[in-house]
């Protein structure tokens, strides 16, 4: 099965283009001891994560685990990245593992293998790359496409410095026309690029049209600030095509206290996350 | 302590710029089953790792453990890298994690957290950096830039899709800029390069004088197909600002048996490598 349209049918089912972003960070879970070892810590951080993935199963169709925020406790915490994952699996989520990796050769290799080989110590169904060492940096993700996962490549970010470095010198349309060169259609394809928020719209609509039958991943929904008109061109006319990630305004609500039931909280909050990008509102009328 | 001065002691010292890589690559590692669980291939890696390591320090001033090898074994993979990162140490050597990651805002820091901060998980000298996401994804490794940590930033890799994305796009010019920013001299500065072996001459003198005080990380020495004379270009004036790095030529005998001392055969070969590179033999005269 094609992953990009995998993605199409379980964005259609949930009737929701919203991705939870799992960023554990560690200043923000309620009851996480700072002080704590990476053993206690990591255990505080899975519980909160697994709590989160019961939480919005059933209301979108994808999470996003950020590997740093797991990386950063060391194995306790790849292990419990792993089991996150597993248990995202479990509850019919489409787990999309944002680790931004890109090398060459027998290391990309192993990075593909460790973040998407079913039986292999994650088993995620797409992953996000960078493609900074270029075309070849890609291939061993290519390779699994035919069994089903999927790849965002970035190509371009909303952060105020990414502008010179990957607009201005046009690096930015090269690995889009690459990312399109994968996704013939005329279905969905399954390799996308990651493409900002806040971006101006005409720029936004160039990459739409760069890329037709590719999924854009939109992290900086919500608290990164851009809202639901922010958005609107990089959804295709059939009103699919743009996975919309949110993290912190889901998981963490904003100047609270420890939430006394984390999961009704951080449920409600995707309910109003996951209405604010339904599919009927981006379609072309 | 500033990490490039630190650099160019320990090489000065040691009189070699050979740096060690650790890619355990499964297939290759001596008496490692690869039908075995995680837990007993990361055990059979952290052996043969450590032995890397002793086989090593004294010989070279610096090794470059591969992250994504460890990763692909899982949890136990990442606390085999942790226990390889803390004996190198132990035994004086610099350790430069291979890692290329690339994020920003908190994801950024987090893996600045995970992989160099005393008493964090990792706890390396140095990372190699991918600067995709713009001069944002490098600011929580500058801030620990005071604590004598050192990065390497991906700028040119010499693999043949490289030259298409990062060469003619001008952007691995635009990041050699914000690398050569970061050490005004008059010492050699804490943020390199990573430019590749097996370049023309007459591009490698060009990146050389556009990074005049920072240290160049030369992937592609011996198995990969550059040989003593293709690198010189990478070197100052003094032999030094150039690390030069080889992982299987060194690891894997190639075409041997399984070495029935594991740790004499890399000691040996690793021998022949820092001989083959020493900052005499590319001092100007």
């Amino acid at each position: 099965v094609n992953f990009g349209d995998k993605l199409a049918e379980a964005v259609g089912r949930r009737g929701t283009a919203a991705c939870v972003g799992i960023d554990p960070q560690l200043d923000k879970i309620p009851g996480l001891d700072l002080r704590a070892g990476l053993e206690e810590r990591a255990e505080r951080v899975r519980r909160f994560s697994l709590e989160v993935v019961e939480a919005v199963a059933g209301i979108v169709a994808v999470i996003k685990p950020q590997s740093a925020f797991f990386e950063q406790l060391g194995a306790p915490g790849l292990a419990a990245l792993a089991e996150v994952v597993g248990a995202a699996r479990q509850a019919g989520l489409i787990v999309l593992l944002d680790g931004k990796r890109g090398d060459i050769g027998s290391t990309a290799e192993a990075y593909a293998a460790a973040q998407l080989d079913e039986g292999g110590p994650i088993g995620a169904d797409a992953v996000t790359v960078s493609p900074y060492l270029g075309p070849e940096s890609l291939a061993p993700y290519e390779r699994r496409l035919q069994q089903g996962k999927g790849i965002f490549v970035l190509v371009r970010t909303s952060n105020p410095g990414a502008a010179p470095w990957q607009l201005e010198t046009g690096v930015a349309e090269r690995v889009a026309d690459w990312v399109a060169s994968r996704c013939p259609g005329p279905g969905w394809g399954p390799v996308g690029a990651v493409v900002g928020a806040t971006l101006p719209a005409e720029e936004v609509a160039r990459w739409r049209a760069a890329m037709p039958r590719s999924w854009l991943l939109v992290p900086g929904f919500g608290a990164q600030g851009a809202g639901p008109d922010d958005i609107r061109a990089h959804f295709g006319p059939d009103g699919l095509g743009a996975l919309v990630s949110s993290s912190r305004e889901v998981l963490y609500a904003p100047g609270a206290q420890p939430d006394r039931d984390v999961r009704q909280a951080i449920r409600a909050r995707a309910t109003t996350f996951a209405a604010a990008v339904r599919p009927d509102a981006y379609r072309a009328r």
